[in-house]
């Protein structure tokens, strides 16, 4: 089953996507199962879809895939992004101009169902509501263009709209090898499975719920494949998981002229509404 | 003024800290000013305080204090903990264990009031409720029990319980002189002032916020003096801000013997809950 969350007339909610319409659903977390909620069905195209999921934390597992000696849980970095991070597919996505550069990291992505911690990779699939495309895009300094001084490589996750997340989650994947594509302006740039991953899906889910306590819309990105490349403003992301769907996104212009670092603030917009 | 918030039977809420008694009140996002709410003062002795924020993400700012140049915005890192590692005042955080080791870093902490993008260092106090003690406790893995390879340091900031706050808000500190001290079993490590920050507290902001979009209860974490060291199970951690308070803590035995990482997940309570 697909399921996708969506706004209709300022009103957000799940539905579970049948060919060209939406059935509201709710996810059950007694049954652990998507349930029919009151509501009609409406026409996908008549919708807005938002990213499929409302988290209090977004996990990363860097350097998961490949080849090299199984990860061990103590070395397996973790790294967090920010809800406010989250945007949906077919979104633009600011570019936050120089001295950053963007790069795309196509990657499978966990929804969380239950709270949950200590959980055994036997029992992973149950505290799981779904999986979806995710797009980790992740802004690095240039060193030679006003960043960080060389050898001092600084970059960044956290940045409005660097999570593009969709287009909906599917309840019933393989994860044991689902194809993971990313395509940049219609050219494959990443091209994996999840079978390379070094820490598996159900074992990342061990791995970040042994000392971190997870809640019900959480999500975990579970490591990109090699080829994470630049995506300059007025490209077309593209990131496709078999058994998912494909997440579009283009990268908008940056708002406003480049600022040098020392006159930060100077010509910042004072946009914070009461 | 002094607000904490607290739980009393189970109810939730925020008030001002009078003497020895708390009187209700609520954040007013319109004045921006924390107002009286309907409902008893109340002895704190009688309530359980707790931390003083309900945050979407935990913002820390990196080697922020000490000498050298001016930060410039691209090379300061960024790095999130997530809202489910907080903990109040006087609570017992529960070690790792092997190959875990837990430090102590004594962080003055900004907690946003306003909804915020892109805001200017002039007017960066308007969109602060507050400002407390936090611990930004970090664990690190020992090359040599089990952890990451020599060279190859690993460090974690999203275990439960590794952000104490509190033990309240200070509503009016002033951020340009405020001496920050931690002491682990009554001896002092870390002694430090906001005066000595490379990006000071409203740059801070304006750093944070420019790129990310801040939520009301959003914590920052403003960066730690030198003196940054071990937090043995048994010790005991106190963060004392001028103008704040003490925000006290002690450090758990870890729970279970300690494990092989190939062993891991066998020994794995199953502790999720529908």
């Amino acid at each position: 089953m697909l399921v996708c969350r969506y706004s209709d007339g300022g009103r957000r909610g799940y539905g579970r996507v049948d060919d060209d319409h939406v059935v509201p659903a709710d996810y059950d977390r007694d049954t652990r199962r998507w349930v029919r909620r009151s509501g009609p069905a409406r026409p996908i195209s008549e919708v807005t879809v938002l990213a499929p999921a409302e988290p209090t934390k977004v996990v990363c597992i860097a350097l998961n895939h490949g080849t090299g000696r199984p990860a061990d849980p103590a070395s397996t970095a973790v790294v967090l992004k920010p809800p406010s991070s989250l945007t949906g597919p077919w979104t633009s996505i600011g570019h936050p101009g120089r001295p950053w550069l963007l790069k795309h990291e196509a990657e499978l992505a966990i929804v969380i169902g239950t709270r949950c911690k200590k959980v055994l990779p036997a029992h992973a699939e149950e505290v799981v509501a779904g999986y979806t495309c995710a797009n980790d895009i992740t802004a690095y300094a240039h060193p030679q263009d006003g960043g960080a001084p060389a050898g001092d490589l600084v970059w960044a996750k956290h940045f409005d709209g660097c999570t593009p997340l969709g287009p909906w989650l599917a309840t019933d994947l393989d994860v044991a090898d689902a194809e993971i594509t990313c395509s940049v302006d219609g050219a494959i740039r990443q091209r994996g499975s999840t079978r390379e991953l070094r820490t598996p899906v159900h074992d990342v889910i061990a791995l970040v719920s042994e000392h971190m306590t997870l809640l019900p819309g959480d999500v975990i990105l579970t490591g990109t494949p090699a080829g994470s490349g630049p995506l300059p403003p007025g490209s077309r992301v593209e990131v496709a998981i078999e058994g998912i769907g494909a997440l579009c996104n283009t990268i908008d212009e940056p708002s406003g002229a480049a600022r040098e670092p020392d006159a930060a603030g100077s010509e910042r917009e004072r946009s914070f509404t009461p």
